[in-house]
């Protein structure tokens, strides 16, 4: 099934559409597209409103025209920083490449109205599908989606619970299965170091995990004092040294990714305190960063270039209207390496 | 001065020219952008020659019917792995953010026919602009910017040879003066691990800063072993156990990044060296990978943010008109840490 297709049985609204629902002329529709500053603010809420609504996009003239795929696929990560989704971009970027369509990259540091904007941008520029990491986002964004008939794949989480199609790794039953190796090894006081849970699925599902083996093994789960942070090694640094006041202090902690925890290896060292003879730090994803920092770390391996090459393939059998009709769940792995061990005696 | 003037002025190449030039139906250049497949090669070589010497683009008339910009600006990038190019870019974005224009970045890597076809499909998904690193690229693409009268700025090098505008740091003279500090300590055999020279311009730089900076010295450049090699932690750590079997073996690696110099730490770890006692060890960048390795690395510090936030300025300028009329030189510095010491007596 051709993008045409869809597109006429998804029956795209039109400019006269956007007119006739904002109570505007045409004229004032293309004023508040072209020159929105000329254009008085209610009148433009109102046409900006509509627009949103019904899903129209200002090129779409130039789509129908064109009526065919332009062989562009978007994707939008939450940052470029520290190389947490480069591995798996660039691994996406190249098995597309040999499907003959080219990528776009936007980042929207995790920032849910950047990723909107980035979302309406790719659209508007043609893109043919998108692929977007973990599923939070306003339901209004995946109206307006499938509005516009864009196949999109949710990628880095894979959740039974969500229709959505995805590829992705259990994030909590990993994250479980790593902090049931630190209470394994006899660490009760746990402290956690998280990205912003609000609008990140895969971080809340990470801190579910924790909870999840702290359960398993009798322990009640708030007595692991956890601290949110924004994804770099300054705040994973920061949020250490708050840890390390605690009373009692913790003997692991337990961090969202490997960012995270390699900041909380350099406030260990920092505080003269020994890493794992004094206190253990897990990470998770195993970056390039997880193998340079001193001890190298304990973490969950992520099967990134995988999960981007395979991406790649649904989001062309997509576009091809031949989507997938399960989500993929890949497999991770736990990497037990130098920063774990038991507690000081 | 707005875009639609400026393609007026451009004249742009429609796709009757197109037809003109290929001698062939307007049908048939239609037929070749949309089922390439149901042309005969012959045709659509001609079509396609035809297409790229005169800069058509098949979203031209689209644009020219919206005849507005579409506040994106594309950015093409060597890689994303190892977040080499990420502060930069991400500041670039913040900027650029601030201005209402959103950024949609491709990575080539490294490869420059795959930055041309990323260079092609940004104009043709309505770019306003581009940001692109280096200034090695084939005279052809620079027209076919030309002729579509897109703005590009060059970044991450400053050359005071070419006349294109750019924003950057002197590649050359910054790698000289790391390299004299190196000399200056005592070492005579130097060993350098570089990224492919060919089509990297700024590869070859530093690695021409180097050999300046033995000249000064009186060494000779040709007793230097240079290994060539793509950027990663692995390729790194290869080329340095190729050096570190050579005799006489090389006191000091230069390498041309940071990614390079850590594989070289993490080898000469491997091969029971102590870093700087047995061998030294430089980077390039500073990026935060050199700070995690341990010894943190003595580096060219880039200032990459910096450099970011103001190509944002130049182009949004350039969008609007007002390009500036001079490339901006911006300053690095030394970063003295724990890989760099006398050679072993």
């Amino acid at each position: 099934m051709s993008r045409k297709t869809k597109e006429s049985e998804h029956n795209l609204p039109t400019l006269a559409d956007v007119a006739t629902r904002a109570g505007v002329s045409t004229a004032t529709v293309s004023r508040c597209l072209n020159s929105p500053d000329q254009v008085q603010e209610s009148t433009r809420d109102r046409v900006m409103t509509a627009v949103q609504e019904l899903g129209y996009s200002p090129n779409f003239g130039a789509r129908a025209l064109a009526a065919r795929r332009t062989n562009t696929i978007g994707a939008i990560i939450p940052t470029m920083e520290n190389a947490i989704f480069a591995r798996a971009i660039q691994a996406f970027q190249e098995e597309l490449h040999a499907s003959g369509v080219t990528l776009l990259v936007s980042s929207s540091s995790y920032r849910a109205e950047i990723e909107e904007e980035q979302i309406r941008t790719l659209v508007a520029r043609g893109a043919d599908a998108l692929l977007l990491i973990g599923h939070d986002r306003s339901p209004a964004i995946y109206q307006f989606l499938e509005n516009r008939g864009i196949p999109v794949l949710i990628s880095w989480a894979y959740d039974p619970e969500v229709a959505r199609l995805s590829i992705g790794f259990d994030n909590r039953r990993a994250m479980a299965g790593l902090a049931t190796e630190v209470l394994r090894q006899g660490h009760q006081q746990i402290g956690i170091i998280s990205a912003d849970c609000v609008g990140n699925d895969r971080a809340r599902a990470r801190v579910d995990g924790v909870h999840d083996a702290m359960r398993a093994q009798g322990l009640d789960p708030a007595t692991a004092h956890l601290i949110e942070t924004h994804y770099s090694i300054e705040n994973g640094a920061r949020a250490m040294r708050r840890l390390m006041d605690l009373t009692p202090r913790p003997t692991a902690v337990i961090c969202g990714n490997d960012v995270l925890a390699v900041g909380a290896v350099q406030m260990a060292r920092e505080l003269g305190l020994a890493v794992p003879g004094d206190v253990s730090i897990t990470g998770f994803d195993d970056i390039e960063l997880a193998r340079v920092v001193d001890p190298p770390l304990t973490t969950v391996h992520v099967p990134h270039r995988d999960m981007g090459r395979q991406a790649a393939r649904l989001l062309v059998d997509m576009v091809a209207g031949h989507p997938a009709s399960e989500s993929v769940l890949l497999e991770t792995n736990l990497c037990l390496r130098g920063t774990l061990a038991p507690p000081p005696v």
